[in-house]
C-alpha cells in the first residue's frame, strides 16, 4: 500500500522465534529496547510491573527447566521474567503517610496490562533492531516454585518469560502464523455471537500449517495444559498475596 | 545514535493524547491499525481478545458518561472497548467435540495479557501513522453496567478503552511524562526492595510537573479510586462468569 510507512514493516515481519544464536545483545541495543519498554502507557501512572532480567546462567538453567524445559530460555542473549508489582506502590502509597487500598482484582487487571504494554513495546523495539522474540506462557507452569526462585516480595506476580536474542538465521520461521479472521476478534457496537460455520472456517484458516484442532484441545480443553495450570495459578495468588477475598492487597514481607 | 531504525522514535515522542480533532481516521489507516493489532503474539495461539469498535454516536456518548465523562471518548476519531474473550475459546473447543477447561484465573491472566499484546500494537502504529491515543482505565468505573451495554457474553470482560484519533495541535502536551527511575522496575537475578531513599528520589522524579504524592493517594490510597473499582470488578466477574472458585469458565449465554 502506497501509503504505508516503511516502519510497521516490523509488525507484518513478526513471527516468534525460538532459535537463537548464543550471541550477546549489544548493551545499547539492550539500553534502547529497555527504554522503549520504559515510554509505554501505564495506567493512573502506577507503573505497576517489575521485570527480572536473568543473567545468573544457573539461575536461568533452572527457569528454563521450570518452563517445560524449554531450551531456547538458555540459548537466548536476554530472558526477563515479567511481573505485576503492586508491592512498590503500596511503599509509595504509605511513604506518603496513608494506606494502601488496592484491591486484588484491580492489582491483577491493571499489573497485568501495565506489564504488557511495557513488555510488548520492548518486542517491537527488539525486532527492529533486528532481534528475535519469544513469549514464555509456561511460567504458568511453576509461577509460585518461580516467585520464590526470584524472591518476589508479596504483590510481585510472574506473567509471563520474555526471550530477546539474535535469531538462528538457518530456523527463522519462513512463513508467519495465521490469525483467526478478523469478523471474529474486531466487532462494531456489541459482540457479535460466532456461527458454527465461522468457528469451522476460523479452526481451517488457522491449519494451514497443521491441525489446530490439536492446539485447541490440548491447550484448551478439560485436562489441557491451561486447566493444569489453574491450580498452579491459585497457589501463587494465595502465596503472592493476591488471593481474590475482598480486602486490600497486603504486600508485607 | 546512528545505529537506531526510526521506528525508535515513536516510543520516544510517545504522550498520551487527551484532546482530538473531530476529524476521522481514513479507512486504509484504520486498517493498517487494526492489522498491526493482529499481527501481535497470542499464547497459545489462543487469541483470547475481543475488540469492540464504538461508533454509534448515541453508545459512544453513554460509554463517555460511564467513563467519568472523559470529552475525548466522544471526541476520538476511534473508540474501543478492549476486552479479554474466552468465550469463543470455549465455542471453538465444544467445536472440536471436547469439554472447555480453562479456569478463571488463568482465564483473566492470559486473557488480559493476549489483549494487551494486540491494544498496544495498535497505539504503536496509530502513533507511527501520526495519530494520538488515550487508554482509558475509567471502564472499570463502571465495567458489569458497560458489558451489559455492549452485550458481551459471560467469558468476556472489558479491560479498558482505546481512543485513537487526531490530536489537536493546539493541546499536544509540550513534554513527555516522566518515569520512575530504572532501578525500581527493572532488576537483575532477583527482586530488589527499594529503599525509603529511592522510593522519595521516584517521587521526586515523578513530581517534575506537580505533586505525585496526591495523584498516588487519590488513586491508590484507602477510599481512592482503584479501591472503589474493587467491588465493580467484583460484580463484574461475577456477571461475566468469571468468578474465581475453582471450576471452569461457564461461558454459556
Amino acid at each position: 500500500m502506497s501509503t504505508e510507512p516503511p516502519i510497521l514493516d516490523v509488525f507484518w515481519q513478526h513471527r516468534t522465534i525460538r532459535f537463537f544464536l548464543r550471541q550477546p545483545i549489544p548493551p545499547e541495543h539492550l539500553d534502547l529496547i529497555i527504554q522503549a519498554g520504559r515510554r509505554a502507557p501505564t495506567d493512573a501512572q502506577g507503573q505497576m510491573f517489575a521485570f527480572i532480567r536473568v543473567t545468573d546462567p544457573v539461575l536461568r538453567d533452572r527457569l528454563a527447566t521450570l518452563c517445560n524445559d524449554q531450551q531456547h530460555i538458555r540459548d537466548a542473549a536476554e530472558f526477563f521474567v515479567v511481573c505485576l508489582d503492586v508491592h512498590r506502590l503500596r511503599l509509595l502509597v504509605e511513604r506518603c503517610g496513608r494506606a494502601f487500598g488496592m484491591g486484588p482484582r484491580i492489582s491483577l487487571i491493571y499489573g497485568a496490562t501495565d506489564a504488557t504494554m511495557v513488555a510488548q513495546n520492548m518486542v517491537v523495539a527488539a525486532e527492529a533492531l533486528g532481534y528475535g522474540t519469544c513469549y514464555i506462557g509456561a511460567v504458568q507452569n511453576n509461577t509460585d516454585v518461580i516467585a520464590r526462585a526470584l524472591a518476589l516480595p508479596k504483590g510481585v506476580l510472574p506473567l509471563y518469560g520474555l526471550c530477546i536474542g539474535v535469531p538462528d538465521p538457518e530456523r527463522i520461521p519462513p512463513y508467519t502464523r495465521p490469525r483467526i479472521p478478523q469478523a471474529l476478534t474486531f466487532m462494531e457496537n456489541c459482540y457479535r455471537e460466532p456461527s458454527p460455520e465461522a468457528l469451522d472456517e476460523a479452526i481451517a484458516v488457522m491449519s494451514a500449517r497443521g491441525d489446530w484442532r490439536d492446539n485447541l484441545v490440548r491447550y484448551f480443553a478439560a485436562g489441557g495444559t491451561m486447566a493444569q495450570r489453574e491450580p498452579v495459578m491459585a497457589r501463587a495468588w494465595r502465596q503472592q498475596g493476591l488471593e481474590v477475598d475482598g480486602s486490600p492487597v497486603n504486600s508485607e514481607r
